[in-house]
């Protein structure tokens, strides 16, 4: 998934701001879930979401206005109630990996209650379980 | 209603990105509602929203990283299925103004559709109709 | 300037935020520069910023989440020291108009004060003016 | 450091997006400094920037639009070149806490690159090494 540095996510530092980054593996995630023919729209449509339960990032290297990023996913953990996955933020010019992160998720319904993911979802996402990001995405 | 410029809201040329006084607007709207004994969470509550139809912000002067700044808001029209509010946005320490303003809202129910505001909300609005901000406020 | 409402751009009326819109003009501003082969990081880094001065946004339909939008990118003035944009915010799957907006900006330097826009920049931008979006943009 | 839940800074979901949570940590720790005669911005005009390393949030249950925050901050590292904080994020309502988070930081140069943190500010910041943030901040 690849993604440009707005302006608006700079700060007077000169840098993407340090929150921006978890906007993009929020949309990394739901690029990399439509890959897959998982649609987020669709999950959420069904009265679930996978709620963000942590996310951790390590930051290695700034990302400027206008650098062209590649987010690559890894889903490292699929079970009922739990995901997790594991992100690195690589600046596309030269490969550098600019910050690596982890989020983990649980599968809450419209009143936040957490609940199994139905088959449905949680099949197609065991096929994925620690498939290595290949260089291209 | 008063606010300090977050970090976060800084860009890279040192001042607070434009888009940031949209949000600020919101929040002084939200506020200026509250201390007029209106909760903007029970309209939401009750299944009726202040959709946005138009934002216009002339912006004067930059705001600074941890300016603390003073949002005043006038109702400026407030009919049954709209609503349109003025607003300064001012530097706390000078008070000079840094952009004005205005926000026109419909009226809409939980599936988007304008509806007329109840008299319940719409009352109370009326009493505040082209009231001047204090200097204080 | 296509561009997915990421979900962080959504608030709890369940559309997108009338925020994200001013962030998104900003973007396919960029994207419109880039395209005609001017580098608004390079524009930046001569120590010349295009500041905004007016912001304005008719929201006519709400933008869902993950819903696919194109920004149609209009200079309709280049003066050496005004500028203004008209935009359209397309839903790319039926190319219905969602809003329409219009931005102003002054060129600025570092110091934050208006300055001439050098021909290295304003020629090429002469170019563009008034030309009407393709409808493949 | 008290705030509000911004209607912007919700997300269709009906809380507030997880991505907020790390914007709020850094207003609590701007906030925290200058409760303790600090000023950011004042560490920003030296030159020096407090830059982020790593962000983890824990979220424990959801923050809601309009909720009022109580954001609890620990100074739990204060190395010349390392500093770390713990951050509790507490609805003021009922004093349930909503996340806790870690933060650590390196000082940077306005060319990114890592320096000592003069005394003049790594002083003052030993003095609240590990204090204990009181109930009523």
């Amino acid at each position: 998934m690849k993604l440009r540095v707005r302006f608006a996510e700079t700060d007077q530092m000169g840098i993407a701001h340090h929150s921006s980054y978890v906007i993009w593996l929020e949309a990394a995630r739901v690029e990399w879930l439509r890959e897959r023919g998982i649609s987020y729209r669709d999950i959420e449509q069904s009265g679930i979401s996978l709620a963000v339960t942590n996310v951790t990032v390590d930051y290695l290297r700034s990302a400027l206005f206008d650098d062209e990023l590649t987010v690559q996913v890894q889903l490292v953990t699929a079970k009922s109630r739990l995901f997790a996955f594991h992100y690195e933020v690589i600046r596309a010019s030269d490969g550098v990996t600019l910050a690596t992160a982890g989020t983990t998720h649980v599968s809450v319904n419209t009143q936040g209650k957490p609940i199994r993911l139905p088959q449905q979802w949680l099949e197609p996402l065991n096929k994925y379980l620690n498939q290595v990001p290949s260089t291209s995405s």
